[in-house]
């Protein structure tokens, strides 16, 4: 019912004229013959293929869900196995993984282009090969020589997938109190016992086998997080030509139904003495787990660009088709019996700010895909590294704001539509059920809060965050000479001293009282998340003010629109971070003075 | 596998110690010898019904749902019929309605109290005896004697249901243009042809007959608005001695599948030539409906309030008996694995971001209830006027920050849960599935939020809202006095004279451009609602300081709580309006200046 076009024109402003991608690429040695040409057929290409084979499977895939057989065996609804051997075949799975092991070697950046489309078109489709991609970076950062060349082929191609098995029924946030424990079995291997919830893909019939990597304590290991070992568990052994061989002792005992991705099975895994192989270090599990956690964190940004965007586009043609009630201003088509409902000035509040969080988001999630590759492939180590950091910190706040945002943002979508919205047949719903799970898992929003004041910004007493204010400033500075521009720095930069102002505040609350930073870090990301935004809409204004200052393209509507929407986005956006500043200030004692008895 | 308990104590608060109820119905003749027992025992036992026959349905009828048999006949789920078997034989429905017809005359206030919790156990069931209730007030303010004495009893009875057919395929907020057609059939009775979408409860199986309000236009009408008529079309014509006689020529063509709600039907009816009789007169049709409508607005708020009070329940719940990590000032359970998760200050945000929200709207929407009391039944013109004034200034208000609030308060009481709020077994998704389409039905938050702005604060001059501040400084005169109270006293005075600067920049700005009213409305709306959050908080805050300036309750935690919880709102929740003022006052212009085809 609904509709879904790739937004090539916007991904391609933000790659090429925001990042300035192909100079960008030539700075990396792996990519530097990488061209424009090949980049925009790629993107092209996976567009189609997410719009015509992924997206027709989004509603039967809500509808018909995922199904428990018995006897640990799982089915994907109709078509959803046809999508995956056609994905596998033509090797977009491959797209930005390394060539050493059967991957393209296409730039993280291009792959995360390719992830907005496949989450815009299926959700729950694309978290199958999601998790494959996650257990491909824990493998590829710790695994042995043998462990690589017998796991990550398979994964890079989609012969085989992976799963991340984490939650414990009485352990989510908690990974320190883990039960699942791992025993030497004399010969180098580990036998894997314990129930694993939530695991995601984590039985399906989409492949011929499933990698599972798995948290497990060893006999001797210490108490809490730091005893946490990660294991390879196949659901079959592959044997000595490397094929699955035989079926490992680990199996689903049942899917869970859920508000939303009812195409992607969410299995409770036993291990019943399954056969194990260590990964890395012993008790060192929780350092890979960040490694596939951070990868997985911001592909749940994607998801919720992905998601955001969809709607958006259902939205916008549903207020342009739809007749209802004239303008305010009197009648627009006269010779209607309505307006169409884009004349009111709610209805475009409600698609500007879609319109608005999802480009910002574009720009931010490429911009970090790009800083990835910076991070991997620069060959200087000290840009290496300002990328790694600037990677760190800024993870949680395209996890935490793009996923609240897109919520926000499929909410609203909805809410255009009126009653139809509220209908299965819309699509629109479906949206807004399938983007809640990303304010939840990998993490919930409030650990990414955490993780974002107490371990990045705090945790280095502000020197990430410094050196970000500081990138910002640098890219903005090209810009500042053009006095059209100061309509957009001005409130950018209040922001940012307001922002510094506030982190020294929060530091030195903290110091007398730990509290402070749980009390305050929800309202500091999104704060944070509106200083990224300001800063993308800065940029991308810029961008536009200069196009338009050019003969070619002086009056070219796209960049009208691009200038437009920041000016939207500071007068109806910005704003929220003057009650955010007083909520992040307000302090923990107004939350932790009732006794939890008197709630 | 949830809970609910119904907060007779919270209720208890704001009846007694914030609406003072016994001396205020000793005002009204009708109600002067209602003592709290009687009051407080009907809640008792109404408290009982809900959570011991309602409450255990809720979730079997979200799974099950209703279900389209085939020609026109529609069953609920199971159970459903049997409870509303014993809501009838109770005589529940009769609660607040006229001793005339054979109600039990209890204050509104009072019916108010039982919707909640009615809401609380099951939206879904509690609409279909909600929508006779609309059906109700229409026919008794415009029906004729005859009319009134053949539907009504029945209606109050809850023998017979009814429904309010508005909505059509092309017409949804825009009334003006629906196309059902009533055609005098010569004997004083019409014959009505057309199609109803969205008919919540317009055909089921828990009653013998239902009643449908129906608006049509006549041959002669006037387009637009003014060309509506309403008309009582029966499913079953009633025979010469009132019982269901001939099956009329209305019938279910199918229900919608919809994002929550399952439990009640919505329907598409079909009327084929259906045997009419008007209500009123011809052509004011939308007179007798804006009643239904306010009625129903009302209603759609306390279920807002009911879903939002029974999922903070639940995830209180949750929080107290989950463990997992430990507090950021130490561990709080040396004895277990983690301490439970209410130690942590962003899980108390998200429980007392409920509490707030939740306790304040109680006091908003009982407030309203007794309002109706004083607008009805008051012997003084005066008070009956003014009183009438205030519940149209802020029945907009209730319907539309009282949904999206809920809408929040059960988004966040999933969160608290994590993944396991995701899941349908914990019943929470549901909450917030149902929630969501109290953002929608009887006029989306827009449509209030233009009702409020444009016509019921710009459409007086802000006569009524002036009126509004004035009840609001008359009451809280009495707590003035106590400089405790400054804390809370100076917050609420800012903001209200904020509101009145707003107001005045608005409408000055609309007089050039109307679409500054369809631009401001929505932020407006909110400010406005936290102008009521802030004097109900100021109030509570107000009867909690006396209480604990008295021997006898000098330490009782439950006022201490209430003091809290107005620090927690005016700390947390309060500066929400200090972005929704730059947001109302940013203006048309960033909404209007894209083209429609820019977006």
């Amino acid at each position: 019912m609904g509709q879904y076009t790739p937004p090539l024109r916007d991904m391609q402003f933000v790659l090429y004229e925001m990042l300035d991608l192909e100079n960008a690429l030539r700075k990396l040695p792996p990519h530097a013959d990488i061209d424009r040409e090949t980049i925009d057929s790629v993107l092209e290409e996976g567009g189609k293929f997410c719009a015509e084979v992924l997206y027709p499977l989004n509603q039967v895939g809500d509808r018909e869900g995922c199904k428990y057989q018995g006897d640990g065996v799982v089915t994907t609804p109709p078509g959803f196995k046809e999508a995956y051997a056609r994905f596998v075949e033509a090797g977009w799975g491959a797209l930005g993984m390394d060539p050493e092991f059967g991957g393209q070697g296409l730039p993280h950046v291009v792959h995360s282009a390719f992830m907005e489309m496949m989450n815009s078109a299926n959700q729950a489709w694309s978290m199958y090969p999601g998790l494959s991609h996650g257990a491909y970076n824990a493998l590829r950062a710790f695994g042995s020589p043998e462990q690589k060349s017998l796991y990550l082929p398979k994964l890079v191609s989609g012969q085989w997938t992976g799963t991340m098995c984490l939650t414990e029924a009485q352990a989510g946030t908690d990974l320190g109190i883990i039960k699942t424990r791992a025993e030497p079995r004399g010969d180098g291997t580990y036998a894997i016992t314990g129930t694993k919830i939530f695991i995601s893909a984590g039985e399906h019939d989409l492949a011929e086998n499933i990698i599972h990597l798995v948290l497990a304590r060893l006999p001797d290991a210490p108490a809490g997080t730091k005893g946490i070992s990660l294991f390879i568990v196949p659901k079959f052994l592959p044997d000595a030509s490397g094929n699955p061989g035989q079926r490992n002792a680990v199996k689903c005992g049942s899917i869970e139904h859920k508000m939303g991705i009812h195409g992607n099975a969410t299995c409770v895994m036993n291990f019943d003495g399954a056969v194990g192989t260590l990964v890395g270090q012993p008790n060192q599990g929780l350092k890979a787990m960040f490694v596939m956690m951070n990868s997985a964190r911001l592909g749940v940004g994607m998801q919720s660009l992905g998601l955001a965007e969809v709607a958006y586009q259902n939205s916008l043609a549903y207020a342009k088709e739809r007749l209802q009630s004239r303008s305010l201003t009197g009648p627009k088509l006269k010779d209607k019996p309505a307006d169409p409902i884009i004349v009111h000035p709610d209805v475009r509040r409600m698609l500007l700010t879609q319109k608005a969080y999802v480009e910002a988001a574009r720009a931010f999630t490429y911009w970090a895909g790009l800083a990835i590759d910076r991070e991997m492939k620069h060959p200087d180590e000290r840009v290496r590294k300002d990328n790694a950091d600037l990677v760190a910190l800024l993870t949680p706040v395209i996890k935490g704001f793009i996923t609240d945002n897109g919520y926000e943002c499929t909410t609203l979508a909805m809410q255009v539509l009126g009653g139809h919205g509220y209908i299965w047949e819309s699509g629109l719903e479906q949206h807004v059920r399938d983007a809640r799970i990303n304010m939840i898992y990998e993490g919930t929003n409030t650990i990414q809060a955490l993780d974002l004041l107490g371990r990045k910004v705090l945790g280095d007493m502000g020197a990430k965050l410094m050196k970000f204010g500081k990138a910002m400033q640098d890219a903005l500075k090209p810009l500042t000479e053009n006095p059209a521009m100061q309509e957009f720095l001005a409130p950018f930069n209040a922001l940012q001293s307001e922002v510094q102002k506030l982190t020294v505040e929060i530091g030195s609350k903290a110091m007398k009282n730990p509290d402070e930073v749980g009390a305050a870090a929800v309202p500091y990301l999104r704060i944070i998340g509106h200083l990224v935004f300001s800063f993308a809409w800065c940029f991308a204004a810029g961008v536009a003010l200069r196009r338009l200052a050019e003969p070619a393209t002086a009056n070219d509507p796209f960049y009208q629109a691009k200038l437009q929407t920041a000016r939207f986005y500071f007068a109806k956006l910005y704003p929220e971070t003057a009650g955010l500043m007083q909520q992040a200030r307000a302090g923990a004692e107004p939350l932790m003075a009732l006794d939890a008895t008197q709630f």
